[in-house]
């Protein structure tokens, strides 16, 4: 399939949409950002590349980080890890304390932030230094060792991160955090400052496509049930309160960040990545879920 | 490959769960099914059948026929229908109150009661008789002139439906509802109360399996894009509150009763029925969840 | 003391407050009714009255009649009906479902709508004719046979009544409601139509402030304890969710209703009724609130 | 009246209850505390002392301090105290995420604990040593400088408070909260340490029974109109969930606290503390309600 033009159609057809939504300002370093950028990255699993726009630009991927956090998590604890954080799509917006309180500290599931928060508590229990952990194992994923944490994105969230330390101290009221509440948000704050290129983005998250393992060596990053039930997490769960609309639409496993990031894969094709920094009601990216359903309404490819 | 021996298979693996759960006894007329009752039916889109057990002995579908009269709304309003009921997993139990008021009488979805209602309403609109013309859409999908309402069920559904009846009058409160509330509630009573059996409930969902064309005639049902739109929110709803968790251990697109029924489909395969009549906490049939996890394990089939 | 200048002064003093609410409009009966009405009636227990404005003109008392029949059920069974209804401020909207759910068809007090249809539901079951029964009973306490119901209110309300028709079904499917749903509905929009005038309410009241026994005749209505009681649950529950603020703004025991009524009494004094139509965004009285805000500051009366 | 008989009758009426609830425990200091430990004390308008059992053991007063903390601040922001926190009874536990988050921030009034946390917030914007003086106010209150706190229990509420950590980060991140959390939480758990005798309660109270001003030395702690209106807010919020329900049996303003104690004033009378560590199943001491019931029955006393 010529993926070059189609992204080149979806390009166009996206202009409509700027202009309409709000870059997130709840931290200077991301109100900066200016709503014009708008990358494409297509990564398929014959080693193909097909690139758009600002598609080698880093950004902030902000929630993006929880399926590598995650990843991780299930890799070490294939059961433990559900009695912590369950697997239904939330009901509720993204942060809820409500949902928590009603569920006794046992977070819907790993993408809202309380869900999070208790999978870097369990990669806190694994590695002695977490914050290495993961952005080594992001740079493997991504065969870009250039990765880095945007370090004035992760002081600024750390400044004003009132309401993640208050979902953190809640949980470990209900006994559901193990370690202190500094190191947990610690962690969790930099995970979120990842700072990555849609074209990064989309081959850190081709062995999803390729149940489980990276194509470029073989290793295996997840056995090939833990893959498929990522990717129904991400389906049931990836875009907030907004996952039943993606799944209707769309109909693709992925996830979304509030920088404007969005990575969603075809099993058994591709990776796509899409950056556009305009967020709709629900914090999702406007122009980056138009352009995901033009591709799947161009290519006709759909899980469904 | 070998269905029947692997359905053969399934049998046996899933005889540790009888006696483990609870029949639905809300009603007599359900309370008085034998929990033994165990039947499998596969219909694939090359016309094969295969059959185990019960398979062939009528049941009540229960909330199975949501699946039905929404396919009927969404092909008679395609935009206008989602106005009035959501995508969205509900993160509740099935029929909450407490989420319809806090969306002013909005259904998350179109599976909860509150949101089949609102199909219902919809559908009196359109059809004069919309019992018959329920029943008769049903037939067609299954080429089963014979599948009749259970009029014992539904009189008993009817006297102790007073839940429904409060989900009701409160939507027509927010203006929700626009018929007569008995009428809705009437409908409604009369879906739930279809009978049918495993091989007709797996024929009736074949054209899901077959981008919404009827296999036998190639009728067309729905659009191809409604098709697997309907696909996406049986996957993210179909399975009240454990929606989330049915997409992870079996990855498919279905739906359950409380009468024991689950229907799921593999896009461009097949479509697969299991009855067992004892419920796990969530409402779903215990066997029959367990039985469509190891035909995914089996066959390696899956949508991710 | 000089009542009847103090009602002047008070008459005078809420003129600003005129304009500034919203007359109740869900039924065109009430939303009729002109703005500028205003009454005042004061009924001591020396046997004095005192009346301002429009004293004399009856008007619809629609939820202070819940007092009227919680006093009745109360009578019948003193312990029985905290089994069906209970006694702490709501914490809601008057009329929450939500509240009813988590406290399983409990409703939080007899205030509410939820709890006055249980009051309903128990006078049903000790009297054949409930609607007369609940008539003759005010029209005792006012000692004015007068008293009437507004068939064309009650008619408006059984009409639109959806609300309460969902929470009494609600109530019905959780075990609370042990008639027909029509019959409860029927007393509880034939006792929220009646039409009575201040000085008829004030007259009503005046046994809470003698202890629960009719000044005129000194029939015992309650206990000494019981009207302890229910004027203690006037004070945390009876304006919806402005019971607080009444009670730290006015300090007495009292009941108001939509139709703009307000009655308080002063234990061993008085009973004071105020009407101005136009309401608040809690559905109170503007002007009666502030009316009974200025008398017990201009007397220095207060119960604390 | 002879309160001292009175006392006594009590004490024998309420043995019944001792062995029936549980001591907090949820901090070891306090599960250390003897279930046996019984004291009352009233201190009259008079002058007047009357004691029992172990009437000047000082104990944990826990939440009776937010009486405290609460007259300190109104008599500091008379009006825009209320701008910052509620005075509605709560309708929930009485430290609920859910209520915080569904108003904004703005806790329902200042006994639950959200709301105890603004008051200190707003202490900690006029004093400098917040923590002396709230001590040295309570110490004039009650004529008493031997009061302190007791820094074991002040140490383990600061190490396991992580759910008032999560209700302070969590409305600071409702921009209700002005101080650094850390400081918040000083100076609320400081206070909860204050260890005081049934005697010194009811001492410090007694300027709630005369209307604002210190009856030994007539100094004016609060206006008039501010003293009844403490009152009511003790009447409609001073008991956790069960507010309504001591209105309902006792009728008298009062606050409690998990160490067991409850305090109660009958306006231009008296003022009267009891002592009992065993609560009930909504953190009220058991024997301390039951006591107050019977004190008001047996004298007649009551505010209705």
């Amino acid at each position: 399939m010529d993926y070059q033009s189609i992204l080149e159609d979806i390009a166009h057809a996206v202009q409509p949409e700027f202009g309409k939504g709000r870059v997130a300002d709840y931290i200077p370093a991301l109100a900066r950002v200016s709503p014009a950028k708008f990358g494409m990255a297509i990564e398929t699993l014959h080693g193909e590349s097909f690139l758009w726009g600002d598609a080698e630009e880093p950004f902030s991927i902000q929630s993006i980080s929880k399926v590598f956090t995650l990843t991780m998590a299930f890799a070490l604890e294939r059961e433990g890890l559900w009695q912590r954080v369950g697997l239904e799509p939330s009901g509720n917006p993204f942060n809820s304390l409500v949902q928590l309180e009603y569920e006794k500290g046992i977070p819907r599931n790993p993408f809202i932030n309380a869900g999070a928060l208790v999978v870097a508590d369990v990669l806190l229990n694994h590695y002695p230094g977490p914050n290495t952990a993961v952005l080594e194992f992001v740079r493997k994923l991504a065969g870009a060792p250039e990765i880095r944490f945007d370090l004035e994105v992760m002081r600024s969230e750390q400044e004003t991160g009132y309401r993640n330390a208050a979902l953190a101290y809640f949980m470990k009221s209900l006994g559901n955090i193990h370690n202190p509440v500094e190191k947990v948000l610690g962690l969790y704050f930099h995970q979120c400052a990842l700072a990555m290129s849609c074209r990064q983005l989309a081959r850190a998250f081709l062995f999803f496509a390729n149940h489980g393992a990276l194509p470029a060596t073989g290793e295996r990053i997840l056995a090939l049930s833990q893959s498929k039930r990522l990717n129904a997490i991400m389906l049931t769960c990836g875009f907030y309160d907004e996952a039943g609309e993606f799944a209707f639409r769309v109909g693709l496993p992925g996830k979304s960040g509030v920088g404007g990031g969005i990575v969603a894969i075809i099993p058994n094709e591709l990776a796509i990545a899409v950056w556009s920094p305009e967020l709709n009601e629900h914090g999702n990216s406007r122009a980056g879920i138009l352009a995901l359903e033009l591709f799947t309404t161009m290519t006709g490819m759909s899980i469904f």
